[in-house]
């Protein structure tokens, strides 16, 4: 079984940072990647500048970046208007999100769940009309920093929304990193009943409380292969209070590989990356595998 | 179920420290502990101070630390002299160690993984005749900094040794932190196929890759409901390169406790004392709890 890795450091990654890097930076941070082994990158998310100053290059990043074959850019949206620019701008598939609690919505996209599953559903239609791969992630499907605690109720009734608005894959994402293993498989149990056996799912996980690692094995052992993961642990959301690192490209590397699981993601390189992302950022970033290196020879 | 976690911070996770703590400021980790509900900690370890100086106070540690109903106190020991030491400090279990590889065993305790066995076996014998417990660890379970892999017919040999010995109980530690979920399984199984199914098995993991908490998870599930955790994720061994922390004991109740599992350990208390221990060692430790707090309310 091979798992895809799809990296996310171009945008998770950094729309939290107070650092902006020039989109010449950003254009090399995906090349990076794709040299690393990355076949599926999100690049960035065209979302209002004002609120997220780091992704204000989204359509000069698109016109940008080299295109190489086999590699497909996707862009985060919210809108109609984030969907217009990401199509214009090229993008190969876009990722949707509804956050599931009123509370995060509100705070991350200025609406309700239920207003943010029928924007998504028309942002997929349109996606679909326009030859666009799409995905519905489902933010805080774990836990709610605002909230706490996502019933299940409440999360089955986002779940039946968002397979309802027709995604061509439904994304799990643990925004600020509170699941634990036995979440992920009861979660992505539910979410396989519902978008029966068809729609491909993905997990996004943070690694906030060191469960993600753990989480991402859980996602695997129960049948997901497709995890997000970000380039040195880069990542936070802007809008949820201490929600720290993506699970780390190269600490998920690690784990797959030496679980017998091939993800094409070469470990060296990605290390190396991370390193040179320190260095754009100007800060230590949270990967274990940065600091401690591979299996020792 | 309920799992147990023995504290090693006061051991493992000082040992590697370059600021020696003061007896009175272990007094109060222990102490500590004990209030956020420990049961069962390894205090010091009986070696030789010139090789590791943090350990040179054991026995006055151990005349220092008030006792407690239910709470006992481990010292790991390695030679003949360290049992003495050990007995006559009053512990209440000792903790004789094996490495797996030849080279770390070498580096570890200046011996042969053979010699290390047949010295373990005359400590266990020698404990038990004074009444009190003990545990054989087999350091480097999982890999090792200088051999790499440690293939499974020599640590079959080595277990065969170490049961052979007659210990209370057999722990595997992954010293250096480079297992992952399904070495745990496959590794847990053996050791459980070999010491029979009344010997208790204990896990002492570091997260120098990332997968300490995976691993935890991994163990419980494969039965084991007894691992080591050092509190704030303090922790590594002198004498292998880059062992960085033992899985943090914070890290590891916010697993437990949110899979269902109790643990008897209360996780702000365990929170604020690696704070506290962050301050007493001027570092950062690499808890994530600590950082992150738990689930939001």
């Amino acid at each position: 079984m091979n798992v895809q890795i799809v990296e996310v450091a171009p945008r998770d990654g950094l729309q939290n940072e107070s650092i902006i890097l020039s989109t010449e930076a950003k254009v090399e941070l995906v090349e990076r990647a794709v040299r690393g082994g990355a076949r599926r990158i999100e690049v960035t998310s065209f979302v209002n500048p004002k609120r997220v100053p780091q992704m204000a290059d989204a359509d000069a990043l698109m016109a940008a970046l080299p295109r190489h074959e086999g590699v497909t850019y996707a862009g985060l949206v919210m809108t109609q208007r984030g969907l217009e620019r990401a199509l214009a701008a090229g993008v190969d598939e876009i990722n949707a999100v509804v956050v599931a609690t009123d509370t995060f919505c509100g705070r991350n996209q200025g609406m309700t769940t239920a207003e943010a599953c029928d924007i998504a559903a028309s942002l997929v239609e349109s996606a679909r009309a326009a030859g666009v791969w799409s995905t519905i992630t489902i933010g805080a499907s774990f836990g709610c920093p605002f909230e706490g605690e996502v019933p299940v109720e409440r999360f089955t009734e986002v779940l039946l929304r968002v397979v309802d608005a027709g995604p061509d894959e439904l994304a799990l994402a643990d925004t600020i990193g509170v699941a634990v293993p036995s979440d992920i498989t009861t979660r992505l149990a539910l979410a396989r009943e519902i978008a029966g056996p068809d729609l491909p799912l993905r997990v996004h996980l943070h690694d906030t409380r060191h469960t993600g690692v753990a989480n991402a094995a859980a996602a695997v052992q129960a049948g997901v292969t497709t995890l997000d993961a970000s380039i040195g642990g880069a990542g936070g959301c802007p809008f949820a209070p201490a929600a720290t690192g993506n699970v780390a490209t190269e600490d998920l590397v690690y784990l797959l590989e030496r679980t017998g699981l091939p993800t094409g993601i070469a470990l060296s390189t990605t290390i190396e990356t991370a390193g040179w992302l320190e260095e754009q950022l100007e800060k230590k970033l949270p990967s274990a595998l940065l600091r401690a290196g591979g299996f020792p020879a």
